[in-house]
């Protein structure tokens, strides 16, 4: 059962890492006058400049703001590398009030030398020291569980039952999840879990891309939906049927895209977001 | 709590393809003469070579065959291709038998434009298929779920999970499974799956090395036991707790070992092995 083919942008988000040799008033100008409906903030590219400025000029622009990427990152061997994560997804919570972004993505972190049980004790009590913070600044928080190959250092919340587990546990309105297609696609339990996600009203965000045969590079490989062999329809199906309601965010790392003129490459996501998402 | 640190060589088994360099008889010479126990031999190891006698060639080197790698590979979306890999799983089955290795690896395999559910449906019937030769021949099938990077190309199974329900589904006890420390090492129900696996008395391989930060090559950038982040002497104590009395398998693939001295490379395998298995 495949979800209704999307005909507009009014729900196409982009991050602007996607396009990340554009700054942010490049990509807002560009996004803005392709119709497109949102923007997700990575904290790079608002290196230097005043948030609370750019957070209009992207509202001038038309432009939704959906979610600050990202905080996280909490797991570290010594207690002075906990604090200073928690101090940083603070700083995080101040940067999204002041650009007007509802949402922080969480990439809870890992550390290769220490056990992915103890990187998970960490992450959970990092998320609990920041939460009241983000709560007070009206900041909703989501756990991103990211696929298994980044297990060893990037973050030992792999699937999105942990993720599940983990927001239920804390049970707090202002802590959910992001679902990502290309960190999830190959779990057989994905569809359950993402009807779960949304009966607990966890399900925060959902973003797309697509997984390549082959994949050159681990971090900056992803493909347009449907260069890959993601179904990425039949999920933002599931992802309905349970509820979201929110933006589909076009999150893509890839050095080839990069590459490339990055006005061709926004016209590449605009119709393979029609045609395959 | 761990398993005892491994003292001697006798239940250290190293595949082929770990020392690729070398020809199968130079492998057998080298790791008789360094007292190794056992070898998995990979099928390329025997081209243009007369199966049987090599065979005998390693058990006159004291060695110990432990399994042929591999078997598999069953999805396809023509029916053509699923009967032609059938028909190479009868072929190994043939080559495990003039080889007199008890045991063949099955990496099940998968196809990118084709639904993970249907390449599972494609791997259980390509294993009904060829277990009635397999018993026949007195040859066991292991299959070996491969890490989620795998999915789209290599293995539609990717937990242990899924492949303990495939080997109960089936129920012979001429198919059980492989456990690879590499695929399998993130996953938070591994210690409970490994308990069912050998509850079941499924729990026929136990292949190690380890997950290095970073890995460089999706496939070829393997390391050493003690190079990575994975606890291998914990997942072995959880191996010998299910009641696993077999061979410690040895199976790196990678390019900067590949090109090294194999003579030096295999100390280091000999003394990484004590040390972190």
């Amino acid at each position: 059962m495949s979800a209704s083919p999307l005909t507009d942008f009014s729900k196409l988000c982009i991050h602007t890492i996607t396009t990340k040799p554009w700054t942010i008033e490049e990509a807002a100008k560009s996004f803005s006058r392709e119709g497109i409906g949102g923007i997700t903030v990575w904290r790079d590219a608002l290196q230097g400049r005043n948030i609370a400025q750019t957070g209009q000029m992207l509202r001038e622009h038309n432009l939704q703001i959906i979610s600050l990427c990202r905080g996280g990152f909490f797991p570290h061997t010594e207690i002075s590398g906990r604090q200073k994560a928690i101090d940083d997804n603070k700083k995080a919570v101040d940067e999204a009030e002041a650009l007007g972004a509802p949402l922080i993505v969480l990439v809870c972190g890992a550390v290769p030398s220490q056990a992915l049980e103890v990187s998970r004790k960490q992450i959970k009590d990092g998320i609990l020291a920041v939460l009241p913070y983000a709560e007070a600044a009206g900041i909703k928080l989501a756990i991103e569980p990211l696929h298994p190959m980044y297990a060893d250092s990037r973050s030992a919340i792999n699937t999105l039952a942990q993720a599940n587990d983990m927001a239920e546990e804390i049970n707090s309105p202002w802590l959910g999840v992001a679902v990502d297609v290309y960190h999830l696609w190959w779990d057989s339990q994905l569809e359950q879990e993402i009807y779960r996600c949304g009966k607990n009203e966890n399900l925060f965000a959902f973003h797309i891309c697509d997984w390549k045969t082959p994949t050159l590079d681990m971090l900056n490989d992803r493909g347009l939906m449907g260069e890959g062999c993601i179904n990425i329809r039949q999920i933002r199906s599931w992802v309905e049927k349970a509820g979201f309601i929110g933006f589909n965010e076009v999150e893509i790392f890839s050095n080839i895209y990069w590459s490339q003129d990055q006005g061709e490459f926004l016209k590449k996501i605009k119709e393979s977001y029609l045609k395959y998402s």
